[in-house]
């Protein structure tokens, strides 16, 4: 079983408090890939430009992720620019320019039309909608969006809706989407919207997982320092979908860790700015940080001693 | 076994975008005792004024709470005045008037001096130690206190901590209290300045227990709707010294237990105006919010689910 992802592959300019990097290789797709790839195959479908750097396409092929559908395009690949503030749950964009995907409608192999998993990860409804309409039938979609997207064509997403499985979305934006506040009604309402799962994100606090009968809540992984949020929520999904594939499907269990395997992903991205902490993760570092996170999060702390 | 606690019975007004109430029984110790009785027998210290109602003094001691050193003083009792924002993790205190504690030194009673477990509720750091000093061997003491007293008597706060198991800070408390703003860091300087325990409260978000060689993270059970957050800290104190009684002690495992009685017992009293839903709770409430809580955050669904 493998997933099929769609999403931004950019090269990022990133202002934290702790510094500055720029042409860093980034975007929604590229934190998925990088973060899925540990748990299962990945393939890649997304535009880039003549200014895509072959070491960075190399880079993917080096992990086992497939590359076929990274569609070299005429134009740039997508830009984004972001500035975290002091308190870095707060960040604009200075700059995101789509580039080649502008008006990028890529037609799915063969193979990955027969996908099992699908991740839609942020990028226009259109894009995604036009992606996921390709896979034949697909045990489990997954998707993620931005406030840009919600603003810009919300037509389009709640369109997509019905066909989610697992919609991941931050707190602002599901309020947003919602338009309720409170964080509990906002989850049931993403359910009445048509997705089968939300997992509402809360940065430092954590995940909070509705589903029609059950309702989970797991906090974040206590970091003593954040370098770079970008890319968390992708890593998260990654952490989530991988984990999904490993276990062949999907119920309240296999769930529940998948959602921590998502944060356990996540608390690694932002130790290190962009996708460094990524390309130097190991699945031994994974698996010890989710030993670690059970330890955190077990009411059951003795009985999970004498394991 | 039993609790002695100190701390503030007050008449409140309360604020919050919900109405307003004034003239309410409350005061951290009101909270405390109202929430602990549920556990186990508990025996307060304060002093009230000329003006406090006898129907007050008889609502403690109808739901068993022992009321001897409930000293009754010429003077006011002590009122606080609490406005709370549109987002209610904000608020500012309007008027407090310490009222008959001003210079209220109490003696307690020989049996409280054999007390096994002593909580000393929101009050100054001078009238705590007082009672602390009285106790010959407590086998647990747990503390908390709030911005005032850390930026007025910062010292004789530091001066109790080494005599101090249990510390209960709010978020912005632990980082005045230590000069972190990171929490991971905030709880461990904690135990440096000599709590065996810390627990870091944070509303909406949880709490976070730390020890020389564990952490644990909780998150917080997710409201619809919070009326009043008075009295959740106090609660929360309730909660955990309230099921620390019932163990008769305390270990990793009973304490994570604490813990999760504690985000109980504060998620209830939020839920209306002042004491009022800590009038109406009943022990069965309680124990079905923490089974509905177990499952809320139990990784180990499937395990949970068939036990």
């Amino acid at each position: 079983m493998s997933i099929v992802a769609v999403g931004a592959v950019a090269y990022d300019t990133i202002e934290t408090p702790h510094g500055t990097v720029s042409g860093a290789l980034g975007g929604s797709l590229s934190y998925f890939a990088l973060g899925a790839r540990f748990f299962g195959p990945v393939s890649i479908v997304a535009a880039v430009g003549e200014d895509f750097r072959e070491e960075d396409r190399q880079l993917f092929v080096d992990r086992g992720i497939d590359t076929r559908a990274l569609v070299p395009r005429p134009g740039k690949t997508f830009h984004w620019h972001g500035r975290y503030h002091e308190d870095m749950n707060i960040r604009d964009s200075v700059a995101t320019e789509l580039g080649v995907f502008g008006d990028f409608m890529p037609e799915l192999l063969p193979d990955q039309r027969r996908a099992d998993f699908v991740f839609l990860a942020n990028i226009s409804p259109q894009l995604q909608e036009h992606v996921l309409s390709q896979v034949f039938s697909p045990r489990i979609v997954a998707a993620d969006t931005i406030k840009f997207w919600i603003e810009n064509d919300l037509a389009g997403f709640v369109r997509l809706m019905p066909r989610i499985d697992i919609l991941t979305v931050n707190d602002e934006e599901a309020r947003l989407l919602t338009g309720e506040h409170n964080l509990v009604r906002a989850g049931r309402a993403i359910l009445k919207m048509g997705a089968r799962i939300a997992l509402i994100k809360r940065g430092e606090y954590g995940v909070l997982q509705f589903s029609p009968d059950s309702m989970f809540a797991v906090p974040a992984w206590p970091l003593e320092e954040v370098v770079d949020p970008t890319g968390a929520g992708d890593a998260f999904a990654a952490g989530v979908m991988g984990w999904l594939v490993r276990s062949g499907g999907m119920n309240e269990s296999i769930l529940r860790t998948a959602v921590i395997y998502g944060s356990v992903m996540g608390s690694f991205v932002v130790e290190r700015f962009s996708i460094e902490r990524l390309l130097a993760l190991t699945w031994e570092d994974i698996e010890r940080r989710y030993r670690a996170f059970i330890e955190l999060t077990d009411s059951h702390y003795s009985r999970w001693m004498s394991q």
